[in-house]
């Protein structure tokens, strides 16, 4: 948590950006596993926590967007909560950890909530937060646009002290990486490998910002499997973050041939992406798009594609007619924060797009989360890649796909290729950007 | 998963105890963490799991009461989501492999509810199950009690290869605690420790079966917090059990003193639990009410509490008084399979109480999940525990409790004192029972 004043700072930017209103921010409650008792490991509402700080369940805050008063509501702990849960720390203790007045118990927040005239709130994503909603505010109610944008405007800039914790978080994720790989042997199956992963990110005190992706089937894009039995000289795909105990999201891939040097093949395509990853963020500063590194780094991945023979014709044509999204058919990044794709419940677009910079309808680009213009202070990841997609594949062939850019037949050497990815985070300076955990 | 005939007996058997009626299985959903796109990892329901096998998201199972037809419901993977995710089974595939008949799309599934006079469905934990009620079952409609009836009288009593899976379920937990303890070093912090323990269950290729309790603070019962730094000489007291791949769960509890022998104190107070385990388990075998086992532990953790001077006067009178409970405030154990507290979703008392044994009001053995009498097939856990809680002793010392059977100035000395719990998984054979894992 953060010294009380960075929250009362942020409740009052944010009701600056509100004419009036009251600002309602739920806080998360347990999710239930396989029953009401036996809960996934809480993980708080991100906005709440931003404006709040605290980390437990079942808190409401609200802010006048007037006065920029907040208030905190919760049920205190009974006597058997202290018995069987440890010394609990009262409303009052929590609201003046984070600068907050206390508003009373839930069921006084309701009352409060429903008496306003207007409520702001955000989009829901989690049951508890709906059924929150039920109790005090109009069935025709809308998520408020005006409140989704000002939240974005003040999460989107990362504070100093927010850049601290992502460096942290990425630290410890790079750790991960590196014990992951050391421990990675042919025989062993991928989940092993993921629980080395996943083992760290709960000793350092947090956990796994997302379900981490240990393959060697790199070229399946979402793959949470871990059956698989590592050879030697499987191309290994790792995508693992930790978030740390304070919220924050590292998101890093790596992918390393098991048990072996790469082979030349392998060494190839990897180079190509490596090179991508490079050359963005060599490029990356104030002002200029990301849509625009985004085709920086497709024209790369054709430029390379050409040279191993796979691609061929104007690498500026096979990238505008969205060829080159065979082997790279995703967003070359996003923004990372408190999520690991930062304020994705506030919806993609509102954060990555405006009016300047729209999402592109071709396969491939409009997987692109982020379009927009870069400024200071934004933490990004870059994570260019190659895969070979044989339903893709396939299908694009049978169709006559980009015939004038690929060279099928030549793909038939790389059909049990898998994918390689590289990712690293970053955040955006004043002149130019830094590697985040290189502190 | 089992094989296909083990799914369609339990079918069969199920509607063999339900005279008429459509019975609803959904599985679960996806689970959002911080944002729809972002998911706890996906748990299956359990019920579901015993009748339908199946390990994955959005699928619902009917059958018919009088026939026995099981019908599995679900959404074919898109060319897209094959893209993504890799090559999908076919409903029909899924199907096959359980035994069961393809019924359709989930909407077909809720057109077909929807057209049954009599629904049987269990309690909801998870909101995404409800959704589906909403969309196919009246509103005035209720969890039907007969089927919740049927499905415990079979989920009760495990089969040889459940038990198999225990066995396992058990292996595991029990390499999870050997490597925590091998680890746990003084200046470490508990988190640590529970990252060792869960990455071992993940790399088992299953999960943690509940969140781990790994604390120097074992009195609170409870606690789910890591922060603590270990010091030397500490007792750490570690309940964790792995869930398997093919989802039954061990519970297992050990506690040891942090990088050192226990001291005096800490070993006369381990050697009144363990003595409790023991005796215990020599008693368990058909036939006996585990009420009574219960009460047989707190006589012996009384007993014993009496030799240190802790507790006083007849130990008959003392648990009937409740007085024991001051040290061990909660039950001796619980059911164990697919759940860790098995079927506990279902409602408690009808898991674990019936028309012979009533669940007692008493503050401490109130907690007891499991009255009635033990039967060939059941596991269950035996988890006897002596805590020293301040603020429980501080309350009950103000209000005079049980001055006859508590010497509390001699409870001065063990105030910082913790809590020791250990904790086996047994099976009840035909005589007897056998500890989980020792196979």
């Amino acid at each position: 948590m953060f010294p009380a004043p960075t929250y009362t700072q942020r409740r009052k930017q944010l009701a600056d950006r509100l004419p009036t209103g009251l600002i309602l921010l739920p806080g998360n409650g347990e999710a239930p596993m396989n029953y009401r008792g036996n809960a996934y490991p809480f993980r708080q509402d991100s906005t709440f926590r931003y404006f709040a700080g605290l980390n437990r369940p079942d808190l409401l805050l609200t802010i006048d967007a007037e006065t920029g008063e907040g208030l905190l509501y919760g049920d205190e702990a009974t006597l058997d909560d202290t018995i069987w849960m440890g010394e609990q720390p009262s409303l009052a203790e929590l609201a003046q950890q984070v600068g907050l007045t206390v508003g009373g118990s839930r069921n006084e927040a309701f009352g409060a909530v429903a008496m306003a005239e207007v409520v702001h709130y955000l989009p829901l994503y989690r049951e508890e937060r709906r059924r929150v909603l039920r109790r005090c505010v109009n069935h025709s109610a809308r998520p408020s646009e005006e409140l989704i944008r000002a939240v974005i405007s003040l999460r989107s800039y990362k504070s100093a002290e927010e850049i601290a914790e992502m460096d942290r978080a990425v630290q410890i994720s790079m750790e991960m990486h590196r014990a992951a790989r050391a421990g990675a042997k042919p025989g062993m199956r991928e989940a092993e490998v993921a629980g080395i992963l996943e083992g760290l990110a709960i000793g350092a005190g947090g956990r796994l910002a997302y379900s981490a992706i240990v393959s060697r089937d790199g070229h399946i894009l979402h793959n949470h499997a871990h059956g698989n039995v590592l050879r030697q000289g499987d191309l290994l795909l790792i995508d693992a973050g930790a978030e740390t105990d304070t919220g924050y999201a590292g998101d890093i891939t790596r992918t390393f041939a098991v048990g072996a040097e790469m082979t030349e093949q392998q060494r190839a395509v990897y180079d190509i992406v490596a090179e991508a990853k490079r050359r963005v963020i060599e490029e990356i500063k104030p002002g200029v798009p990301y849509r625009e590194l985004h085709d920086l780094s497709a024209r790369i991945i054709t430029d390379g594609l050409k040279d191993l023979g796979l691609m061929k014709g104007s690498t500026e044509d096979a990238v505008a007619a969205g060829a080159h999204a065979l082997f790279y058919p995703h967003g070359l990044g996003h923004m990372i924060g408190l999520d690991v794709h930062d304020m994705e419940d506030l919806g993609e677009d509102l954060v990555g797009y405006d009016a300047e910079f729209r999402r592109s309808e071709q396969f491939g680009t409009r997987n692109l989360r982020l379009g927009r213009r870069l400024e200071e202070g934004f933490t990004i990841t870059v994570e260019p890649g190659i895969y070979f997609i044989p339903i893709l594949t396939d299908r694009w062939r049978a169709e006559g796909m980009h015939t004038e850019f690929i060279d099928y037949d030549a793909l038939a050497a790389y059909r049990d290729f898998g994918g390689i990815r590289l990712e690293d985070n970053v955040v955006v300076t004043a002149d130019n950007c830094r590697t985040l955990g290189s502190v």
